[in-house]
């Protein structure tokens, strides 16, 4: 692997463990066993680590986001599409997890994340649209438009509003089961719009997903009752 | 007006307009010219007026989010609450701006709003139902539960999302119109599950709302086209 290549990699997983604020480029250079000029030369600044990061994780994001130009999609493609993506959100969790400041401070990669929402709301919507096609949902464009938006929202929004609202303060670890309640969530959004011959496939699909009862009140028992 | 009072009134204003991290509670004691030592007299420190200014916010949305105990909800019921919803988030803005960041800072506060959440929760739950009872929506308990969840995502994303994905990096004013966009937003969670009989006024409130077409693409003659 390339110096540059694991460079990123390193970054990374720092800025994954520690959040992106509190690592510094002498921590990568360090963590790597590299000299601060070795890194300097490959990147000029924590800014073009972190916009080399954001350009693997659209790539990422961009190759999962396709429809397939010889078949019609089946109702598996829908859970591939909503697997991968949270992968990729896992990933790279610490981009969303302080989106509005990493674009605050660099305006390039504001212009370039817009662009991106842009392009990926045209490749949900393109999904949408060949299901709809497929005869596994029925929606009208401006159900399409709202679908891709709200699915975009959901998705980004997911662990964030899981360490807002169900993490406890001391924990800092989202299970495998939260992650997948992000999928269910999202799965919800379309469960509507399902026709009759494929509601019976598509909700056993979900159901898999589908957190258990108190999923919204994690250690509930421990605090203060109601408000 | 008590100094406390005037004291909330001035930390919101100054968080709103600056971001809380750029306010400290010397610049609240100067903006309303007194000392600190009276400031401190009355909180101890600016974790303690992010606190008190929760409260308000708290009492301000569960005061909105009730079901009328006297009779059945109407069609303009939904509208009258996105509305005073969407006035509260704007009025408290400086809090769904930097969520996470003020939960990190304050255990007290963050098992206080986990609490506000499941609260908010089971209120729009209940708003769900009533509109179920009402035969506006038809639902099933699973939906209402997956409804409440989606509503309570997009409500609490949606300046976020504006500032990450539609703002210009240069401007950071949010403009009604986006602001009307979110009640769009949400109704279009619900669309699906109007009845035939209420499925015309229905979407007949929710049209006022909708944005332009060029909603999600504002300014985007200015930049590069496609990815």
């Amino acid at each position: 692997m390339s110096t540059k290549e694991r460079i990123l990699d390193a970054a990374l997983a720092l800025f994954n463990e520690l959040g992106e604020r509190k690592v510094t480029t002498n921590h990568i250079a360090a963590h790597l066993q590299i000299s601060p000029g070795n890194l300097y030369y490959h990147f000029k600044n924590k800014q073009a680590i972190i916009f080399a990061l954001f350009e693997r994780y659209e790539a990422r994001v961009l190759g999962i986001l396709q429809v397939p130009a010889n078949r019609t999609l089946q109702p598996m493609d829908k859970l591939n599409y909503l697997q991968a993506i949270f992968r990729g959100l896992w990933d790279y969790r610490f981009m969303h997890r302080d989106m509005e400041h990493l674009l605050l401070e660099d305006p390039q990669l504001h212009a370039r994340y817009r662009q991106f929402f842009r392009t990926c709301q045209l490749r949900v919507q393109a999904i949408f649209r060949g299901l709809g096609e497929a005869g596994i949902i029925r929606v009208s464009e401006e159900d399409v438009v709202a679908l891709a938006l709200n699915t975009w929202i959901v998705v980004t929004s997911w662990f964030s509003f899981l360490r807002c609202n169900l993490l406890r303060h001391d924990s800092d670890s989202i299970s495998p089961a939260q992650l997948q309640a992000g999928i269910y969530q999202v799965f919800t959004l379309e469960r509507p719009y399902l026709t009759e011959q494929y509601r019976e496939v598509m909700n056993e699909l979900q159901a898999t997903f589908m957190p258990r009862p108190d999923f919204l009140t994690p250690g509930a028992e421990d605090e203060a009752a109601a408000v």
